[in-house]
């Protein structure tokens, strides 16, 4: 028995280095192969690009096959590319066809096909099926092994069929049910085949499908999988023939990359592809560079801003105080209305059809918060400065919130509807937007108080 | 055969709540009743409060059933309260025990009470087992009814024995091997059991087993279920005795909550409970009101900075210009860190102990950038100001970045080694922390570069 419970101790993998950079590789052999693949795994994420090739290829056959499939593709790929040809070859074959895909992606064009004529012709086949699919659908991600039913098949002959599909069937414990013409008339667990009384057909205990279409968005079709909680659901062609079915540990594996992306897209990072550790500095310098300039371009308005407003500031150099604050509170006010949209757009909470409910409820959230921000910092400037000085953070606070909040609410809808990514659109944009115009909204509010 | 694979159309929704409002309750029943269940309970959740509640006593109790059970806790509790104590009590005593257990949380105290009292004692035992786990452990989102075998038990045996279980077990695809004591020894999957050639006992197919503790943290063990890509993992006690089972699809909706949570305080927002749509306005302001003033008031830092300055504000107004640039690249270079870590702790990849290697990582990538941005403010500083301005400008650029990403990298670890939410303290406080730390940087570095 083993316990995956403690994750692998630093000792452990110091020790493996050492073991690696030794050279002790019958030590290194056994101790690897006595891990549980998860920690098999987790250790082999936390070495660097070399030492994890040579840890790899320790590894007896099965394990490695084991460890393989769970991988990251792009650790999969930095393995492939220190592998000989032969047992690449093996992996390659042994891997579910859409976990090949998905490492097909990661690969260079020419690898990739020397590897997909290396298949033998059934899986090649399915492959190539799978490759047919439009990046990001989730005809891409589905696998083709499944076994179908028919409807006036009894219950018993389902079950001996499904007994000789149990070694290459992705999953056995949903079953479409289809008419000949391979169009889905609904589906089956095999729950329901066990409990049946004998005599059964398929017809009486066939629940009806939900389904998604090959073309489909994958992560929409993972969150509906998700939300239905269903084990698996088919995929359909556009005669809504079968062509094949998500599992929810694919579906899981789709919205846990959906989601970092979303998180790292609303903060402006491009997502990063492998685990932080494994990511070369460069890469990690890479996925923030372009956005940092994309937003610090962007803030050169706000210089430009001020600097049509320079004499007033030099006029009443207190208000330069409360810059930080103020477009701090309104890029605050609209992140909050950005994220939140954003994920119920993610959750399908919300559709790019509620724009006007959305504006209406995020109009009123933000004029509230404003009061009631712009009333606290009255009393408190008002006391500290002077009641004009006061007047002027307080309104500027009301309508800087308001703006800021029914902006940052809109523009994911905005984004979803041009079939931009939302979260891109979400914050970091929002926050450039609101920096420049609150600073316009609040010099023009000084002048007209104040007078000058 | 029914098809959700269209969203719910508008106009649906809405003849829906004009029959609801016009009392036409036989033509409503008729189209509820047609409804797949997702769509049905898309529906419900796009309801105001008092239309769901009328619309959802209108369903046969089998079609409520079914909704109620994907329907998210805070919506059931809204149901619960508008129904009558016998189909509450009915409702109730259908649902699986892990469920019930979210929907007591959510409840008064007083109905809790009167509910659990209701259940048959066979039920309420397991009920109460599960609520005697501490809030936000995996314990009281396991379900504790599961089929166990012993591994002397020969695999025919094993299958009758589940076929007297499959109605009451949670799932009957993974099976915990235990011996006579429950300690926990392994798992075998009804694929397995299927395929063993008759005669065979459990220990010839059994798996190692991998685990989770039930005082766990729900969220740590729901990412090992889907990093595994495990339909079940088994949950034992301080004994190894198994004591329920986490099903994948109870994992999945305990990472999309964490992960929902995860992105609404990396923006400092309070996490909705509830879908976007159905939550009160009210609601929105609170999960907003107390992260802006908290944030609004750590804000008020940057005025004491600046006044410090004021003087020197006051001498070189063109100083002004540049601070919503500056510490808007600071705050965003910081942001990208934090979200990055925050991140990788959360699936995993980055443990607090590596906060040496992430130090040392975020400051390379920090120096880079500032580097890289500071050599460009530089040059068009120069050109449109004068040498000195593009001088302090440039430097506080490297300075700024640098420090950013290094604090935004260690504080999420910093924040999980003190067991608060790497969340929290990612995104909101290090934005505070850089503005006010960014502008004394930026002024010392131009007293010494102008000297004044």
């Amino acid at each position: 028995m083993t316990d995956i419970d403690e994750s692998v101790p630093e000792s452990t993998v110091k020790a493996i280095e050492r073991a690696v950079d030794q050279g002790s590789f019958p030590e290194l052999a056994a101790v690897l192969d006595g891990l549980p693949t998860g920690q098999l795994v987790e250790i082999l994420e936390r070495l660097d690009r070399s030492r994890r090739a040579i840890a790899y290829r320790i590894l007896p056959k099965h394990r490695a096959l084991e460890a393989f499939e769970i991988l990251d593709a792009t650790l999969q790929r930095d393995l492939v590319s220190g592998l000989q040809d032969e047992q690449t070859t093996e992996l390659f074959a042994a891997l579910d066809p859409d976990d090949r895909v998905e490492l097909l992606d990661e690969l260079p064009a020419s690898v990739a096909r020397r590897l997909l004529q290396g298949l033998p012709a059934g899986e090649r086949e399915m492959t190539a099926e799978i490759l047919g699919y439009p990046h990001g659908s989730i005809g891409r991600r589905m696998s083709p092994e499944f076994v179908r039913v028919l409807p006036e098949t009894t219950t018993a002959t389902a079950l001996t069929r499904l007994a000789d599909h149990l070694d290459d069937a992705e999953t056995i414990y949903t079953l479409p049910v289809t008419d000949d013409d391979r169009a889905l008339i609904g589906v089956v667990s095999l729950r329901d085949l066990l409990k049946a009384p004998p005599g059964t057909t398929i017809a009486e205990v066939q629940q009806p499908a939900q389904w998604v279409h090959a073309t489909d968005d994958a992560e929409t079709a993972a969150r509906r999988c998700a939300d239905l909680k269903l084990l698996a659901l088919p995929v359909v062609d556009n005669e809504t023939r079968i062509v094949g079915i998500l599992t929810v540990d694919d579906a899981l594996s789709i919205l846990e990359t959906a989601d970092s992306e979303d998180q790292a897209r609303i903060s402006g990072v491009e997502p990063l592809r492998r685990p932080y550790l494994s990511a070369p500095v460069l890469d990690l310098m890479r996925s923030r560079i372009v956005w940092l300039l994309v937003l610090a371009v962007g803030a050169t308005l706000t210089v430009q801003v001020l600097e049509v407003f320079e004499e007033t500031l030099a006029e009443v150099v207190t208000l330069a105080l409360f810059i930080p604050l103020l477009i701090g509170t309104g890029g605050n006010t609209g992140n909050q209305a950005a994220t939140t949209v954003t994920r119920a757009l993610a959750l399908g909470d919300v559709k790019p059809r509620d724009v006007g409910k959305v504006l209406f409820r995020e109009f009123r959230v933000g004029l509230s918060l404003g009061l009631a921000l712009g009333a606290l910092a009255f009393l408190l400037t008002s006391a500290i400065y002077s009641t004009s000085i006061g007047t002027v953070i307080g309104l500027t606070f009301v309508a800087l919130c308001t703006i800021a909040a029914t902006v940052g609410g809109v523009m994911p809808l905005v984004a979803r509807a041009v079939r931009a990514d939302p979260a891109v659109f979400a914050n970091p944009f929002i926050s450039t937007f609101i920096d420049a115009s609150g600073l316009l909204i609040y010099f023009f509010i000084a002048k007209a108080v104040l007078g000058i």
